[in-house]
């Protein structure tokens, strides 16, 4: 197993998860109860990191930074069992360490569980489009343009922020380490196994529209 | 006709209109009466979309998304009669579901009709202009920087939504679609002829244009 | 004389223009007073169709849009002086059409002047410096990174639009222009020649500083 | 010693800090005391003139801007001591006179004190993780992906601005200089070191780190 690409992915899921919490926070505090503008802050901070994380950590560990993606790669074959456990476990103990970084940054309680229920069928049909949207934009990039992958992913998630009722976690790790944080950001724990069985279904669901879309479409630029 | 090229056209359809409704109603919710604010969030995730779709269905289909462009390369012997109808269709059909799709994950009805009227000759001059300048960027960032048409077809319909005051349909399929929804982003069904009409008319105006300008022209960069 | 260029210059001028002004009447007409939100869409729809056009227009007459900038290449001998002449007008002529256009978009008088007073020291300065930079740029990024022109060029903008008390005219033609517009973007017609000055101020201290700056430099990447 | 890059750093420095300052003072004034929509409006032109200027300076200087940066790039062996001593010096020096700039542009006292309190241990965090981010984003994109440094270093600081408590400095030289404006990018002098200790401990962290991540990764892409 590689080391260093399990570091990458725990140091990866440590900075996208402290730029979700933190700009969330941040967002909050300053909007003055304007929740759009809100979420402009949170949706261009986030997308901005996740270009920067998936450009230069996609070498390290192929940037994964979610166990849906980790998930459907395993399917694939390309990664092995124990290797995607392992990155599964380092995208969650990495991103908790960057919920409670934010939270020492903004100089709120550690450990916090968040009580903003986000539930309904709305909200899981969503989860499941926004992450079914997410694979599918990797393994169709990954195959058509995989230099674009960075900026792909990171404008995907920006628009799916706001075409969806949840502003789409579309990441099982994401979505246990937003229940530890209650702000702009969080979810209740009780409402996290709903949403990451709509996340997996949607990841399962790309895994094979991917192959109809994508089979012998050839790559049309680095 | 290839069958992978329509499906990339549906499945393009349905997440670039779902993206328009969902984030037109996300938009409206959350702004609080701050129009320009609403149109922001909605501007953002329509651009970010488009790049990703157009990067990842190009090779797929053209990634045409929208009948008028359709059109121009039919005109241009770029793709059959047959298969343009089809991917007419699948535009409609994919992009119907797409808005239903936005409705489903707002929990608000499936089935409605806009009662939002647009129109005037202001906002037909703006569609047929709007719709002018997508084609014209497309014919010549395919001609003289084709690596660049996913940024700059996001882009041009960034500045689009601003710089009309129909915010840009510019594209038939979208603008029936978006009768179907009672939102920020609706307009009544009686509008819509007119609407298509003005944007026939500043493709195939660009059509023409872009043979203009663009003749000749070198390739700059891939 | 290349008649493609001078088309090409008048069109994009149009587009641009149409843009600066379109934009900032929806912008104003959305954001209820609230004028930083009508500057972000403004800036964002400016800086979006910067890249477009650049990207489109650079091979077919160099995208100059910008009689400061035609001026520059005709003392660095890239262009001569009938050519730079025609250049001038097309930007002028098209661009006018183009702010005219804008009105007939949104339904207000096509004929108007602005009665917007910007002057004062501050203000020259702030279209010295914007001009300075902008010109700048052009020089720099086309030595050392040509193919990031349509990024560099708009993203200076967008910067420009908020570090100057003035937005960032940065253009003689713009100028002219929106004084006929009495709109968020306009600018009274006795202002006119004040900022014009400062304009060539600048992009004649470009000249002279990107020649030390950047002699020598090898280029980085296409 | 290398003339060209240090007028290089300094006249990056100069617009850089120009843009922070400038920028601030327009958010500011515009916002209407709506202090996310002001950072909205900082945050685009900083990360947009960070694009501009790293693509643009980065063949000249290797445009660090950042006295952090060329301390990491003196550890590294890729500057002498006395070129990097006159980095610092060309930083600061073109810096304070942008922060000037910025002031004459908006028309306010050139010379100018901060009372602006930015202390305690969540701001000390905030600046250590935001420089940590800066240097690894610097330090591992070089390595794997060295095209696409301008954008991640945009798009770093873009996200930056938001996840932390600060609004990341990141830059012991821009946090100097922001303590010479009384504005809302200000610093109170007496909270200077113990952000300019932050952000060396963050930037040395980031200079071990990088070793363990992005030893032996191959190039991605260009």
């Amino acid at each position: 197993m590689n080391r260093q690409a399990i570091a990458g992915e725990a140091l990866g899921s440590f900075l996208l998860f402290a730029t979700v919490i933190g700009s969330g926070i941040m967002a909050e505090r300053l909007a003055g109860g304007n929740v759009a503008v809100a979420l402009l802050g949170n949706t261009l901070a986030t997308g901005a990191i996740l270009f920067v994380l998936v450009a230069m950590l996609g070498p390290v560990s192929g940037a994964h930074l979610n166990p849906a993606v980790t998930l459907v790669m395993r399917l694939r074959g390309h990664i092995g069992t124990a290797a995607a456990a392992a990155y599964a476990c380092a995208q969650l103990a990495g991103g908790i360490l960057g919920v409670w970084a934010a939270h020492a940054m903004f100089a709120v309680p550690l450990l916090q569980l968040s009580d903003k229920v986000r539930a309904g069928p709305g909200q899981w049909i969503g989860e499941g489009v926004a992450t079914f949207g997410l694979v599918l934009t990797i393994l169709g990039t990954a195959k058509v343009r995989p230099g674009s992958i960075p900026a792909s992913v990171a404008l995907y998630i920006t628009a799916a922020y706001w075409f969806t009722s949840s502003t789409s976690f579309a990441n099982p790790a994401i979505t246990v380490a937003r229940s530890l944080s209650d702000s702009f950001a969080g979810i209740a724990p009780a409402c996290v196994p709903a949403f990451v069985a709509a996340q997996v279904a949607g990841a399962l669901a790309a895994h094979r529209v991917g192959d109809i879309i994508f089979s012998d479409v050839p790559k049309e630029i680095a």
